[in-house]
């Protein structure tokens, strides 16, 4: 099934568990006269949390979703719900951070280009100037705001200035190589996506694929993850892995990594745009 | 969620789509103190269907199954559904069908008997002699129905008298090479599952192994599905793959082949049993 | 070990198989003063033959490739080698054919523009002009060439002469959408390779991802070939799978295969330009 | 090709690069009349060491073994070489050592009584009794040797007394739970293969699927490495991992991390056994 083929609305709760939550849930959807095209629930039955993603065909609902919301608001205060709604129809904007190397960068673009990627992307900021031309013949805004070792306070600051401006739903590291200052971290818990170029936990920090190759592992993996202040420590989102062997050096492990990297992050990112995602406490639960 | 570890109600519907209908059969669990501790759901919009699972933790539970079906078949009736409700305290009783061949059978045997697979295995039938010994260690009736490729139908007449004395709810053919007769077939439809050794559509019927060999394909596979009257054209459960490359003879193809089959099998099965599988014509709906 | 870091000689053989024969290329390397940087060999038992790819370090040889190809003549001529030796640091020319789809062609173009594919584009032939813009930021001509539905051949003698005219070592189906002529077959057998959109032998043809659909598999994938007069038939080069499911519709199934197009089209471009893909019959050898 | 169905001599080296060691190698084999069935070899260029895996033809050596090994001797001390060659013709003794988890053990011992895995195993040891039947069932002594948490060192003197009186070549440790004490770790340098239960270096140490579930990874994995005295830090040969999610709590991850750690255990026997696994300082090259 196709989301993006018809107008939806994507309701969105976790919360603690109860028996008839779903009941309570679904049959509120109904009573709107929506139609459910998707609905997926889970229960963390040690954390003794509920969670659950409806997809509603917007046509079949009797009310616009200011009033759904208004309504809905009683029960998911009587439940304790951490919840949203959000009309398919209003793309979410993205910014993308880089840095100096292009893939990430390159494939997200295309995604986006090609209508494969349901976003809006506001302007993408880089510390480094060699992707300007790439990301304007997408159209789009490219910001250069180089970061000086000695003091990036400046930099931050008018990085999170150019985010703030840009109204940005959702942020995505595409291989943005700096540490992200704890201000970010925190306005955008959950909203801030990074993809670190190993399988974690395994090689947090600098230079994984080197010491991939001084491990002698068999397998190379990519990891998509929310930021928090805890480097490379974030709930993760998605992972992959490729196979290499004795005959790749390092060089080989960084490109094949760069297509692990590529398509980890892209599957992240859509799950995220896509309401899919729910973090709880330090991990997700993700409705693919 | 291990499904194993507490007493659940499986309670599996099929039937046409309709506003509200989630609400309908969630609600009426929890009016049964039914809680909830999984349940998946899957619309097809093209077909206007609807399929729904619900594990439901028996203990909360204020009637019994009896009940339970009594009340919930005026629902069922309504919703023109197609629905059964089961114990996973009540074992299907599985007959195993093999051959010559023993990789299969052998994994399924010791998944059952470190008790992984959740079933009764009241008897294994083979048209071959060698495995008895491995079967009856097991502590399982070995049923020896050679069959004579002049007129195989006195076999087939004991086989199903074998299968019908023990009772069973699932038939599995462990690399079992014969044509299963039309009337067994139709008898256990979406009970009776089958292993071929190729990645279907590809290399239907005889030596797929040979046929992959002289294409040259660079991955081989196994798919489970279960068995109709049209050879290799069944719904299909589960497949997988295998990366091979030009060093692979005809005879290393059939022994990467083997892990293949034996892992798709498996879990084919697994979903099988848990009441994950539901067929709609010639597809599945696999809640895993 | 990185090829492209250091300038090398490949010399890439197929003969009938004897006794010696890896002995005698290698010490007529030696001899040259060349240092083995990789070398791989492999004996079809079942047909006889031999194939080896041997990659030299060219600082070390005492002679230039000229005088190396005149002295290794006559041992090729014992052997009945098929046989060639090329210089890494001569690029090959690659055209590149395209229709409306662009993840295929953007995908190659990246990984050229970032220096990890090793060849020239001297341009890009299209029957549609979405794509023009996209190919001309990367400063590579692209050439419009429309094909009459009901008279073909003008468009393909067009295209053969732009592919001369660039002198092609290497012509790419990125997804062109046309049945290649016989005659550019012929001239290009083993230097024109094809992306198909299925798991060949599975669904040959149009709409395989339709047909995946339809017959409800659980993987779906893609292949790269070398093309031949026989549609789809051609010798593999390449192939990989995505895993899907029921939650999706065939627009998803062409989502996902376009991931899984790119990848395998690349990697089997990226092997055919580094001389490690040989041809015996319908069948590759693949020294990856 | 399968190395099993024509008696072969397996030459394996390594020692440092020079130029011409392929053409000595292979043209002193083909002086010997040896016709090369497989050959793979390696050049670490970082190191300056080199690496190459013959199988011959046993049946066209013009000499026996002994006299091979007598001429080869004077090349391979002017090479330095570190070498063997080996008759395919001669099984390994392998012991296997085991604890209560029968998943790998009744793996390993299937594919031994198959006649797929090409060794003899002279005995199976484990400080628990629960798999004495089935060891036995496959007409291999089984021998419980309990081990005293307080005092482990006679358990230890009597496994090792075991071990050599059943000459081991190999030991592999199927889920055997008890720290390796130095002495066998250097006894059997290269040739104790353990399975670590995680995607090393992800979850060193004790309980890694209650720490990968605590993590939230989206993949687990298993490792098989040969032991040193640094516990879970050997050289690799072989890893892999499975997908799994929100659904799986710690008891699924144990479940479905069983399939990838036989499996793993599996393929790296079987390449050491095939003598496809050479070490170098902690990292392995592997012939596959």
């Amino acid at each position: 099934m196709n989301d993006l083929s018809v107008s939806t609305y994507r309701l969105v709760i976790s919360c603690p568990d109860q028996v008839g939550i779903v009941a309570k849930v679904t049959q509120f959807i109904a009573e709107q006269g929506g139609s459910l095209m998707e609905a997926n629930n889970h229960t963390d039955i040690d954390k003794g949390w509920f969670f659950i993603r409806c997809v509603i065909n917007a046509q079949t609902l009797n009310c616009d979703l200011a009033t759904f919301r208004e309504r809905f608001a009683s029960i998911a205060s009587d439940y304790q719900m951490k919840w949203y709604i959000r009309d398919s129809e209003v793309k979410q904007k993205v910014v993308l951070l880089a840095s100096h190397a292009s893939h990430c960068l390159a494939d997200l673009l295309h995604r986006w280009h090609s209508g494969e990627l349901d976003c809006d992307i506001p302007c993408v900021v880089s510390n480094h100037e060699n992707l300007r031309s790439m990301v304007e013949w997408h159209g789009i805004p490219f910001h250069y705001v180089p970061v000086d070792k000695n003091d990036k306070a400046p930099a931050f600051a008018k990085m999170e200035e150019i985010i703030q401006r840009h109204d940005a739903d959702t942020i995505v590291l595409a291989r943005y190589m700096q540490i992200i200052p704890p201000s970010l971290c925190d306005r955008y818990a959950g909203r801030l996506i990074n993809i670190h170029h190993s399988f974690l936990p395994s090689f947090i920090g600098a230079n994984p694929y080197q010491k991939a190759f001084e491990r002698g592992v068999k397998l190379i993996g990519a990891t998509s993850h929310y930021v928090t202040q805890d480097l490379d420590e974030g709930p993760i989102i998605e992972q992959d892995v490729v196979r290499v062997n004795h005959r790749h050096g390092k060089d080989e492990l960084v490109r094949l990594g760069k297509d692990v990297e590529k398509s980890v992050l892209s599957r992240a990112l859509r799950n995220h745009l896509e309401d899919r995602v729910i973090v709880l406490g330090n991990k997700t639960v993700v409705f693919d």
